[in-house]
């Protein structure tokens, strides 16, 4: 179903079409956009409040600059849906996050007005910055170089470094300051409170009236006092404002802060900053969820609802008569109070996911115990690390492909010292709708060659509960436990937390020729391939290895022994992976079985659900049994 | 040869000791602390101008606070010489940065006054927070927590984040910006400009004086008016010093900037700090190489100048009647002004090392065209992410074990976007003295790991010319070439640019039965092997594959056919290297051939000269020697 935009947002297919209007009709595009969003996400899903806030902000920016020429880069992503709809994307927009599909985030691929590919958090400033040096050195002066970035994004560390740059050069740059006071969930942390400061004109009230009140002491002092005190107040005022500023400290002008949703304003300060050389910052306030009025006020839940009625604002949820499996993610926030109940030692640490990864089930029971240090995976692992060091036993949760960011921190401050700490990677493997810079392919590959590093992804819920048992035992050193976005297999999830050996794995079923090693809940396909080929009478022995690192070496020479063809299958990158591991094990002790790795290839995979994705690379179900049965049943192929 | 301490310094074993004295002998200890740190790195090496430039705040820290209850977190450690000589390790210290000696860091396992290893850059703030959340949780409110950290590594965006969560805690935390101006090379950026505009009081004069200026209009209107003004300007001072300051607005009390080498003035400072709660600042000027006058003018030739004359000042050199082989990193300079002479899209891109790579060369020749953008590898690679969208050709040079801080960086800003960023990983295998924090022992793991990205190392300098210059050729997407610390072994280096086919390997010798595989100068000792074993009629073949993704698969099938014996060698990790490359196109191509790779091992190898570490870890050439016999001559025992 085509959702039919307005009037005027109908003869808008790019932002040329945008700049045709008088200014006095933008108002109308503006809730025309919103509308079309509203729309479009109410029947298709994917994130709300953060474009709803910025409609104003994407009509106005287009308006006034000459995109694509003037390079406009949005941080993460989330807010771009009005731009893809202004940037001929309009009658596409319908396909947003599906399979084949335009993707969630600007994408370079898909159109010249995304100027540079996001997802992740704080990549806009240093983008914008790279793209703004090379117009100078190409001596393009006129080309505007424009990064949206939120509050909770200038919380990272990376926003940080680039302004510290941005500000020793001459280059046109524009930062435009998105502050809505949230992240996913709300904002956290010194940068914050200073924004709320400015913006509610606390410090600058209270120093304006500190001075008044001195000045006021002037007036009993002769006819002409008033005038002076007058005089005074703006003289200091206009130093003020320039000195005190964060943002002037670090040599960007500053201007704001301005309200977000006023379209007029917006436009007629853009045109003024147009005009102003040098690198300079914008502060502009708006509201996450802004013209929905549910979206206004539960800003977390609203951030990507789902599908909904647009009317009554009912979140459309699937209703079951029996019990169904839990998040994986649930399963980490409620054992997590379980564990820490019972172990004192126990803290939880997320980088601005509380919600994200249900760390937030610990920050209301135990709010001394779980912080949230906003986007800021560095200093989370770091910190982690300190704890660490003091005999507590931090638990870190980290989406996989977010870890990234904290590689180094990692190895240098937590593996090197071999330091308990556990790692949770929430989302690991194929991410799902969100594409290819959330899919966490990597951490297999990552993590397996760092020294002292436990690597372990358990198949069900019930085994993730153990992992963070074991992990929470002493001296485990750093540990890391993977698991994938979204619901496992056991609707009666809260079994007895019981401790694993490091290093072993399970037998799920014994078999005859064939092994097929796992890891982690890829291996509920295998479980459904096997019952299928057992009716076959095709014996296929299946183990859950449980653990990357180290290996049960035990098992390997027992599988190794019996079998003489192997297939290895994991949710994650393909080089380097588990799949590589069971390799190094089989000539490092001169085994020389046929082994079929499967798992993510060598590619960028885009977006789509994880079962399509699956499908994609050969390793849903009905890939398995395929390869199975090449293997088994037909001539080898090189 | 022991060097003889100070009379003072004889005396001191620990903290205790110092603590003992009056406050009058500290002048006279940091004296004597100064010409040890000389005497020693004069005759042993080491990093030298950091360390003095902390001589009386290294002492007057452990005098006035209870180390190691209250926790001392050196950022870096470079500076930390004179920390280690006071905390028991004096009688020791010539053994510093020698295998089996000392670690040139702070390392945890070598004492309790370390209370957290560092090496890399600005981790001290997010570890001194973990350590004093910590002690709130255990109630311990008397514990002190301090990380040192100087402006330079303040740059990295995860000190940011750490103050970020650090003002909105109320712990014990005093972080002490020890500011010299100086990162290995001068630092550079805006905070480095707000930071001298408050030390040479630049702004706060101006203000002030504007302040004055107004209020001296003032004095004309009446008797009184002087006395107002006074009252006037200190009310200002007062909120001014406060609202102003960048540190403030993070929410740390902030004080100074102090002088950093006035003991008494430190000593007192610190007392009253202690008494003060919650989280803070104190700027402290300090001079890099104090007291040590070629190395307070020079301060980047003198931040690590190997043995030298404590008297002359001459940096003691080997002279060779012919010449040399050059430094890696000089090659990769010098070609790069080359390359970019022919080439007007290449750019240069450091995160605070130009010295430490060579990109200095290029800086001097071509200003506008070579970066350094502080201590900052994020921002470099997304920077240079930027640069490459206009289709421009960035070198990004950041050591191996530093291109982990910026890992999400290569994969979500570059090489999902296919972008032609090259990066130069030095410092590639072990780092030598610097030990595990520097070793750069991942990369070929981790990068390999990375959709589009080309892996590749050179075996020798006109090697590195070569991929350099096949990276800069169009549309080669992200391109990765690493080389190790150190000479190469050409010292006619200049050769001419020769583009070389992507994924593709050099055969340096055919042999017979075995085959070594090996990637990077790690092979120059294979030919000295394969040298040696002719002589005995053994005929190993050598090849050198030069990239470890895309691996050569022509060349590949040739060996597989011929051989049944393979060994691979690597200076770096096993698990997931260039080694299980190997094995992944063996296992994907059913080839099953007896496989031994040489690398390092899954473990943490601490420091010594390169040669010392490739014989713990076997592949020196006697070790690769042992390796070839062994499976050639001996029965193989699994």
């Amino acid at each position: 179903m085509l959702i039919k935009p307005g009037k005027l947002l109908a003869t808008i297919n790019s932002p040329a079409d945008l700049r045709k209007l008088p200014a006095e009709q933008l108002l109308e595009v503006c809730q025309e956009l919103r509308q079309f969003i509203i729309d479009n996400v109410s029947i298709y899903g994917g994130h709300f409040g953060a474009s709803l806030g910025v409609v104003e902000l994407t009509v106005a920016l287009h308006y006034i600059f000459n995109t694509p020429y003037d390079q406009l880069v949005w941080d993460v992503g989330h807010q771009a849906y009005g731009h893809k709809i202004l940037t001929g994307r309009r009658d596409n927009f319908h396909t947003n996050r599906k399979y084949g599909g335009l993707s969630g985030f600007p994408k370079r691929k898909e159109s010249e007005y995304d100027t540079f590919g996001v997802g992740h958090s704080s990549t806009s400033i240093s983008a914008a910055l790279g793209m703004a040096v090379a117009s100078e050195y190409k001596h393009e002066t006129d080309r505007q170089h424009i990064a949206v970035i939120g509050d909770g994004a200038l919380t990272a560390g990376m926003a940080f470094e680039a302004l510290n740059h941005a500000g020793v050069t001459n280059t046109n740059l524009l930062v435009i300051l998105n502050d809505n006071c949230m992240s996913i969930d709300p904002n956290v942390g010194a940068l914050k409170e200073y924004l709320t400061d400015i913006t509610t004109s606390r410090t600058y009230n209270k120093l304006r009236d500190d001075v008044w009140n001195i000045l006021g002491k002037i007036s009993k002092f002769g006819p002409n006092a008033q005038a002076i005190a007058s005089k005074v107040e703006s003289g200091i005022k206009a130093t003020l404002l320039k000195q005190s500023n964060l943002f002037e400290s670090l040599k960007l002008r500053y201007f704001g802060p301005i309200d977000g949703h006023d379209i007029n304003h917006l436009t007629s300060v853009l045109h003024d900053l147009k005009d102003i050389p040098g690198p300079k910052l914008l502060h502009c306030l708006t509201v996450k969820g802004k013209g929905f009025a549910l979206a206004e006020k539960d800003q977390t839940k609203w951030h990507a609802p789902g599908t909904f009625d647009k009317i009554t604002g009912e979140i459309y949820k699937v209703h079951y008569d029996t019990p169904q499996p839990p998040k994986y993610q649930d399963v980490f926030g409620h054992t997590m109070v379980e564990l820490a109940e019972q172990n004192s030692k126990i803290m939880g640490v997320t980088p601005a996911m509380p919600s994200g990864c249900s760390l937030n089930i610990m920050m209301a029971a135990m709010p001394d115990r779980a912080f949230d240090v906003g986007i800021a995976e560095q200093h989370a692992v770091t910190f982690s690390a300190g704890l660490a060091t003091q005999g507590l036993i931090p638990f870190c949760n980290i989406y996989s492909s977010f870890m990234q960011r904290a590689y180094d921190q990692v190895i240098h401050d937590v593996a090197l010292q071999n330091l308990n700490v556990v790692f949770c990677l929430d989302r690991a493997g194929f991410a799902g709708a969100d594409g290819p810079t959330h899919h966490g392919s990597y951490d297999l590959a990552y993590m397996r060659c760092i020294p002292n590093m436990v690597v372990s992804s358990p198949m069900n819920e019930s085994e993730l509960r153990n992992l963070m048992y074991t992990a929470s035992q002493p001296d485990m050193g750093p540990f890391s436990i993977r698991y994938p976005r979204g619901e496992g297999v056991m609707p009666e999830w809260r079994t007895p937390l019981k401790k694993i050996a490091v290093g072993t794995g399970r037998t799920i079923q014994e078999g005859e020729e064939l092994a097929i090693l796992t890891i982690g809940p890829i291996g509920n396909y295998v479980v459904d391939v096997c019952r299928n080929l057992q009716k076959e009478n095709v014996k296929i022995g299946h183990y859950d290895m449980r653990f990357a690192k180290p290996l049960d070496d035990k098992l390997l020479h027992q599988i190794a022994q019996k079998y003489d063809k192997i297939i290895t299958i994991e949710d994650g990158c393909l080089q380097g992976g588990f799949g590589s591991a069971i390799l190094e094990f089989m000539a490092d002790n001169n085994y020389h079985l046929q082994v079929k790795r499967l798992g993510i290839p060598d590619a960028i995979i885009e977006h789509g659900s994880q079962l399509e994705l699956h499908r994609e690379c050969g390793f849903d179900p009905a890939g398995i049994e395929k390869t199975v049965r090449q293997i088994l049943f037909q001539a080898v192929t090189v």
